[in-house]
């Protein structure tokens, strides 16, 4: 019924995460209306994205360079790093601008039931940066679930001989959240984890 | 703090209907990770789009033709034209498969408040096609608003000295909606539209 140039873009909208067939139709009419100079902008910063985005060879963040912006920057501490899970976690912690040191993007998480396991994700370039650039601390910020925890105590047992510092995030009840939306494990964690005021 | 080509793709993204800073972030972070085939086919939709995608000269529906393909189907009823605000509404009609007549799209509504005259959308096209093809019936569907009452009311008025029979949908409750929840004008209307059983 749709005209077949609307039904590919369409479908290219469908494959992007959380739009389904009514949104990507809605989205895909939408753009109908853009002007010519709008589509063509949009079309051109895909293909640019295609061809200039990449990871960075030592953190593994998204960059348009060899090396990405944090990594190059010498104004931040080399002797921390920060490990997340996927390149988008920098920016939400980059966003609240409270950390000043380097990352490291493990880009995954390990899970047997998935066959995913040690060697499957970044940890071995992580080791490497902490062996070579004398780190004194990791910051573990990974998501507090089955595979973030193995994840967590995988890297802790696998340092447990160095030096370095090993520190994870806080588990607990979001700022603004009713407890009574709160699941009991997290609610378990948030009392482990209690502080005096 | 992001890529110069991911921002870019972030800002257009911005440009669609309902997606936000967040949700563009989501997005162009889950285009990142797309092979570089299904970006160049991505892009290529869009210019695609932007290149053959054009209105119906008859009744104003998006086509990739001069003519779309209900206005150049001779199996449909060329005697009732079904009047819709937008293209995008045709193809919630047709998905339902219960008419079979053609279409015509005012492209707008109007709308004294908003300086949209009648002259401002396409209602002399749509009386020269009446005029022209001795339309037997026109089925209004536009929204149930000041608006396109309005523009119902203007299309009867002019209509008024010809013989053409002039319908809108029925305004109601729709299914599965809780009474409670439908706002008074509507009630009214259901009301009005009563029927027996």
């Amino acid at each position: 019924m749709y005209p077949e140039c609307l039904k590919k873009v369409i479908e290219c909208l469908k494959d992007l995460p959380g739009i389904g067939e009514k949104t990507a139709e809605r989205l895909a009419f939408s753009l109908v209306n853009f002007s010519k100079e709008r589509l063509t902008v949009f079309s051109n910063s895909i293909i640019d994205l295609r061809d200039k985005i990449s990871n960075c060879s030592i953190c593994g963040n998204i960059t348009d360079n060899d090396i990405c912006s944090i990594c190059s920057d010498s104004n931040r501490n080399g002797k921390i790093i920060f490990v997340v899970e996927k390149a988008k976690d920098i920016s939400l912690f980059e966003k609240i601008n409270v950390y000043n040191g380097k990352y490291h993007v493990l880009g995954g998480l390990i899970s047997p039931l998935e066959g995913i396991g040690p060697e499957d994700i970044n940890i071995n370039s992580l080791l490497d940066r902490i062996k070579k650039n004398d780190i004194e601390e990791i910051i573990l910020a990974l998501k507090p679930s089955i595979e973030g925890e193995t994840t967590m105590q995988y890297i802790k047992k696998i340092l447990e001989n160095s030096n370095v510092k090993i520190t994870k995030i806080a588990t607990g009840i979001p700022i603004g959240t009713d407890i009574e939306y709160i699941d009991a494990m997290t609610l378990e964690f948030a009392l482990e984890g209690r502080k005096d005021i």
